[in-house]
This record gives structure tokens, sequence and C-alpha cells, in this order.
């Protein structure tokens, strides 16, 4: 779907703009006739506009399927569900290895840096779009709960309710620190000709296969990995070389792997870039809008999760209570680490449900 | 100095030998007439036999010198210090970048596979040579505690007392996992060429840099990162783009510089993969001749280390105090991480300090 042309292009919070956007996106359930059943998805820093649900000849559903359908806590016999494409991502929406229409030749590093703000702006030009003036609710995990949290501060009374889940309000050095290695592995990759790969027939395979290496290991806790792997060989005891010897290294070889069919390099960096500089609260009139218009928002942390782990909801619950708005914290018990925001954990699924069913009494 | 020669070669533990060694090696401090005051230092990952004092010309002193010298816990006016370059370095003792007699070209990765019990071989004729029959203490923090705690298991007579800090007994599944990340970006760097950059005037720069990036992550704590770096633009305010923005980005990049002087990309493969299957209480046999000899060990580990942290240490304790072995461990309370053992921090070199005190009293 074009979203932003000539004559309403999308204007840039940090400067530029871009005069054409795509964005791609899935609903699921039925929207009301009164049309106050929205629920709007932010997806992760790898995500796509398809959460839910099997497409055609696909073994595997969408990525938050054990969370979206008939009777679960995004429940569609109730909900109508809206998930787009992020703005500067590889999967259907505009973003760095898109065609600039000045050129004719794909953006690379010629596309402007983002801001979480810029996510924000498509996806209201998306809600416009469908006639959604008002949603129930926004949620979203990691990068997701950011721009959940994000459009909850500057656009407060477009929804009702927010869920900011397993997000940060201001990453660490050691975040920063993780995505500044991978960048630069993905940089530094002969294969990336300043971002311009694809004029040379070529890509930055090594660099981004590294770089996903790397963050899985961010993503999974020290124990999730123990559990999963401890010191189990791959094949029939080790043998005692470099090659793959270690389950755990069969696990990272094929996640880097398989990351190269389904995500672009340049991508990477965009969106990973948003995320270091995202800090929100860093304003003094940050939270002016949301203090008037006093949204309900649900925070969720997972105690095992060491890359936005729970001190950096606490951090954003304490923003929000200063500012009078109602806000629900929850750090849920889980061994499995930041990925547990995409797991059916049944405390987890247990505090979306109610806050959900809660939203849907009360009504947008 | 060349140790192992044609007609006493060093036979290794997984099979094959070498058949010329060469060893680097460091002394400070004077050896006693009765030969009974030497201390043996293991150095770590990418250390050297250089731990005190300062070379000509050089601006840094050695890699332990806080720890090292006349009035230090590794008392000088005492003790005589001993300390070579590891087995499969680069730092003047025999490594796969040295040259093969057999061929006459590098090793490359026709150098042997390791093990933690060929570094103490190495060790232990290099004291046969110094003409050191009983050590009074063997020192080593991370690999080099590891090397300590082989030499204590399997050839206990040889010491009086070891120290093993910051070490691990059994590398877990994260952080093999993070080795073996920094291995495939290494080999996977196309200047690697199977290991034979040498020969095309190549070396895997990207890789090693890359490698040397992340590892540096997991040797500070997310403290040490927060204290030294928070979120500290590099210059005057942020930039917005994909160059060195944030202060930790700066030190990260000029650790991976750095690093590509003095370090070899195969040493770090050959050394890091001895500890990825470094196990040495899976034999059931483990603590039978520790159990009888009975040195005095010291483990101590530092609360914020999450490399080789607590738990790594009182997996060792455990092991030892089930063989009845006498051992002290320490919790030593530091915000740095796991590059505490090199630090001076005053509660962990009175430790040291006090066991090395009660071991000159004691005697060899």
């Amino acid at each position: 779907m074009t979203l932003f042309t000539p004559d309403r292009p999308l204007n840039l919070t940090r400067g530029g703009r871009l005069d054409l956007v795509e964005v791609r996106y899935e609903t699921y359930g039925q929207l009301s006739p009164r049309r106050d059943n929205a629920v709007f998805i932010c997806h992760a820093l790898t995500g796509d506009a398809h959460a839910a649900g099997f497409q055609a000849g696909a073994d595997k559903p969408g990525w938050w399927d054990n969370l979206i359908g008939p009777g679960r806590p995004l429940d569609t016999d109730r909900f109508f569900v809206v998930c787009p494409n992020i703005l500067g991502g590889c999967q259907g929406t505009t973003g760095p290895g898109s065609l600039n229409p000045a050129t004719g030749q794909a953006y690379g590093l010629d596309f402007p840096i983002l801001d979480m703000a810029d996510f924000v702006s498509v996806h209201r030009r998306l809600c416009e779009h469908l006639g959604l003036s008002r949603l129930l609710a926004v949620i979203g995990g990691s990068l997701g709960g950011m721009q959940a949290l994000q459009w909850a501060l500057s656009h407060p009374s477009d929804l009702a309710n927010a869920c900011v889940i397993a997000a940060s309000s201001r990453l660490s050095a050691q975040n920063i620190a993780f995505s500044a290695v991978a960048r630069e592995a993905i940089m530094r990759d002969p294969g990336f000709h300043q971002g311009q790969y694809n004029q040379f027939g070529d890509s930055p395979d090594l660099g981004l296969s590294i770089a996903r290496m790397m963050a899985h290991i961010t993503y999974l806790s020290e124990e999730a990995l123990a559990l999963k792997f401890d010191r189990e060989p791959e094949r029939d005891g080790l043998n005692h070389g470099f090659g793959v010897d270690f389950a755990v290294e069969s696990y990272l070889h094929h996640q880097g792997e398989v990351f190269l069919d389904r995500f672009d390099a340049l991508s990477y960096l965009y969106l990973s870039r948003v995320m270091d500089y995202f800090d929100p609260f860093a304003s003094p009139q940050a939270t002016a809008a949301i203090a008037a218009a006093r949204p309900n928002l649900l925070v969720c942390s997972f105690t095992s999760d060491w890359r936005f782990g729970p001190q950096h909801s606490r951090r954003v619950v304490s923003h929000l209570e200063r500012a009078g708005v109602p806000v629900t914290y929850r750090e849920l018990a889980s061994d499995f680490g930041h990925d547990s925001f995409l797991l059916p954990i049944p405390r987890y699924h247990d505090t979306l449900r109610a806050f959900l069913d809660r939203a849907w009494e009360v009504g947008s």
C-alpha cells in the first residue's frame, strides 16, 4: 500500500523527507461497525507484517501466532488486529533496499537516518488509511515496545491502551556496544560496497550472519542456552577441531544462515541505530501529553532478559508514574531471556489476556 | 629458549607431537639458594611473558605489574617470579604462526589442536630448565587460572600452592557461543586463506578486530560500561549516523585496532578452543592425585564477572572440597567484570597478599 506520495510526503524527525513510502501490512479479525476494536501490533528488529496464521505453503505460522487468534489473548473473535512491516525494513515496506525515486537506484546509505517517531508517523498514516481514528491498544515487544511507548508519549489520544514488553527507553552502553559490533561486522564486510551491494550483485553475508549469531546469544539467557545445549556435542562425541563441534555452535550457524534469506543488512543497520538513539524521556516535555490523555499502560519484563531486562522496564514505569499515568508493571519469571516475549509463557499470556479483556470491557 | 627438540619432543595430549618448541619467558626477583621461592605465573588468552616492569622504550608496564614487584603482593624481594608466553601463542613461544620444521612454512591450521595439559607440559619443562623441582605457587587468572588448576590436578606434587582466579573448569554454552562467533568472524574473513594468510601477505584483520570488540564487551560488566561510558557522545553531541558516535563505540574501535598489532588470529583460534574443551573434573580420576598431595588452593571470583563468574569458581571449589583439598574461596566485590583480575582492587590484592604471605611462611 502506498501511504506517502510526493504531495503528502513523510517528513522525517531528523530532517529530510521520503516522497514515496509503501507499507505492507496484515490484518486479522474483523473491524467492528463502530471501528472501536482495533489493536495495532509493532514488530521487533527483524520481524515482519506476518504476525499470525499461515502463508500459502508455509510450514511455520507468523511470529506472534501463539498470541493472536480465536480464543487467544489477542482474540480475533473480538479484536481487529493490524500489523505492518516497519519503515526501514525489508519485508514489503520502504527501506534502504528500496528504489530511490530520485535516482532509480536502491537508496543504500542515502536512505535517511530514522527516528522512533518516524515509525509512529507511518503507523498513524496506516491507521488513517484504514479509518481507525482511535485504537483500543498498541502492543509491541523489544523494538516494537519502544514504538508503542513513543506512540503513547507523542500521540496519546490515538490509543486507549498500550503494552510495552521487554523494551527500553534508553539503551545501556552494553546494549549499544553489541549493536555497534554487529554493524561493524556488516559494514567492514568487503561485500558491503558502501551499502550499494545490490548494484555489485554482492551482499555482506559474512558480516550479517556474524551479527545475527552474536545477537542470538544476547536474545537467550545463559540459563536458556545451558538448558537447551549445555556442552552437548553436535554429533557423536567431540571431534576437537575448529568445525561445528558443540550443539550450541550448530544452533548459531543455523541461525546465522537462515537469517540471510529473510533479512537485509542495510535494514539491520538502520533499525538497530534507531534504538541506540532512542531516549524519549530526555526531553523535559516528554510526558506532558501522556499526563493529560492518561491512556492505560502495561509494562512487562522477563527476569532472565539481559538485553532489555527489568531495570529497563522499571525506568519506563518510574517515568510514567511520575507523570501520573495509570501503569501496571509485571516482572515475569522466565528462563528464556529476551526471546521470552515471543514465547507462549502461561503467566505472560495470562497478563496480556487480562489487560486486553479489561481493555475490551472498558472500550476505546 | 628451545625447550623441546626432536630427541625430546613435546608429545601432545590429543595425539601427535611437536619436535621443536621455543618458549619465551621473563623472570623477576632472585631465585633463592634453596630454590624454594619460585612463583609461576600463567597468562590469560591474549597475555604474554611480559608480566611486570617496563621494556626498553615502553610507556606501559607488563600486564600484571600492579601485582608484581618489591612490596607488592607478589613481592620480588621474596619471590622468584617466572612468566612464560603460552604454547600456541604469538609472543615468542611456538604457535600456529611459527615455522613448521617439516615444511619450512608456517604451521597455519596444520598446528595440532592443544589441550590444557599441553600448556602444563611446557611449563614443567621450563621449570626443569630453570632447576625448579618444586614451586611455591602457581598463579593465573582466566585461561591462566585454568592452567593453574590443570597443573594442580595432574601434577600436584610440583606445587605447594595454587591460585585459580576468575577461571572455570567447564565453559557454559554461552561462553562457548561467544568464542564460536569470534572464531567464525576470523575464519570467514576472506583474509584468512585457510590459515595460510602469511603466505598471501594477508591477514584476517576484519575478523580478528570484530572478535576482539565482541570479547571486550564480555570482559567488562554492564555496570562498568555504564560507569565508564553511559551514553556519552564521542565528541560534541551525537551526529546520528553509522560512524563512531557514542564514546563506547570509540572505545571498542580502539580495542579492535590496537589488538591487530599485538595478536595473531590463529593463536586466537587455538587458545580459545582449548578453553571450550576444558572439563577436567569430567574424569572420575580427576581428583585422585590432588587428594593425595593436598596442595593449598585459593579460588577467587568477582561479583560482576559474567564471563567466568562466581558460579564457575564455586563449581571448582565444590569439586576440590569433595576431594578433601584445602581450598579457600573468595567472592570479591567488584563492578569491573571479568577484567577485575587484572586490576589493583584493594580487597583482591589483600587476599592474594595474605595467601602468598602464608605460602612464604610455610614454605614449599
